[in-house]
């Protein structure tokens, strides 16, 4: 396993790199720290997120999850590699709280050659217990 | 089980539902077909849908595979039950057609009095082959 | 993706695959078919894996959905790769007839050249409604 | 959520449980501590675990997982209740090592009246990364 603590982008690195090629999504992610074994992501609540009653839809918690285990490897393989999700599991298991930001707390499990694997814990801003829970595995393409 | 041939909603009713209830999504998924033991919805697919290339975002199938199993579990118990999504496994195999709107191929599996189950094929329109793969549980509220 | 329809191991040759490297599991699976598109195995019930009551426990259908897939990818690219699990997906969604042998029936949804996905109903031998559905991702190491 | 913290089983009554009622599989699970917010069990591998090469079989790895959350749960609520696992998605990541033990780090995520939602990472015995992780879910049956 590549050393997880060996980070080749930052948080301001991976900030920019988000507004340079997902302008689609610029403004809703946020890296807000690169860990020792992961990152911390905020997904920015906008009202596209959310569902009647204002609590943030499934598939917006699903792509908080997505971007935060492809960031995780990002920062430490960098940004030339075109990773692409394979499988994802979730389990839904409490409302978010209505209008507030969901913050994702990431760890990869695992980072090898051709596959990476990570799981996420989905808060909302300032609660203790998660909304969500997320295992994600990326294919890795050959490099060069 | 539920008798899946029992329908109490059909297309109509269930696009109607989706028009007034969730007009965030409007014009997003269509209806197409209530068949014996599922249903078939379509993505009509908008930029807001898509990745850089033009292929459709894992949030968008992840969205699809969602309300397909939603609207599956609605046509057979009607509109009053509040049902959510308890977790979700996806796979995800091959590229979406750019552009093309994405097809889900729903079956309900189970249907009992508080767990639901279904799984989906997701299709690039016009293709035999899927694109992905999801697997659906829903948590139903007893009645009354 | 390959052709599932290109058989190049039959029941009888899987059936004497699984005698001849799987001694552990000898004699409680047998290839009734390999379809035009997966594969029918069928778990013979023995003691060892039932439950108190009788019902066939789960990680005993963990193991019929993970050999069916495995031996549905075989029939397609023959006994000399050696494939592993890298996810799996289950639902529970009936509890097994008592004392039924479990039939699963598989096709196989993607086979590539690194990555299969396969998905599985299982049946208590006879009864029409799955106790369990299955998806299972298998990674294919590369030739020679 | 229920207190975690809140134990109602120990280790050892947990132990006795499993002797007195899983007698099928007597001797191959053993709960190491009760933690606070989940449980570890130790896998103590014997022949039947193993697959050609040494190494413990996926069956045994779901195995491990599911009796690790069960117990988890149980620890809390007592030994009255009867749960069932409703879904099950499972990583798997290294070959473990030769011959070792395999230990289940579980947590609990969420212990509700109805549905508990729990994860696992499994390491060879003394190894520092995990070889797979899981996170299953049981349903809960109503008291009385």
């Amino acid at each position: 396993m590549a050393d997880l603590a060996d980070i080749v982008m930052d948080e301001a690195a991976l900030n920019r790199f988000l507004e340079e090629f997902f302008q689609q999504v610029a403004g809703e992610f946020t890296v807000e720290e690169v860990t020792s074994d992961g990152i911390r992501i905020r997904l920015v609540v906008q009202d596209k997120h959310l569902r009647p009653g204002g609590t943030v839809s499934g598939p917006s918690m699903f792509a908080l999850a997505d971007v935060a285990v492809y960031l995780a490897i990002l920062a430490r393989i960098g940004p030339k590699a075109l990773s692409v999700t394979t499988s994802a599991a979730l389990d839904f298991m409490r409302k978010p709280v209505a209008h507030a930001d969901l913050v994702a707390e990431t760890r990869l499990l695992k980072l090898g050659r051709v596959l990476a694997v990570g799981d996420v814990l989905l808060y909302s801003d300032g609660m203790a217990q998660p909304v969500a829970r997320a295992s994600m595995t990326y294919s890795i393409p050959p490099a060069g």
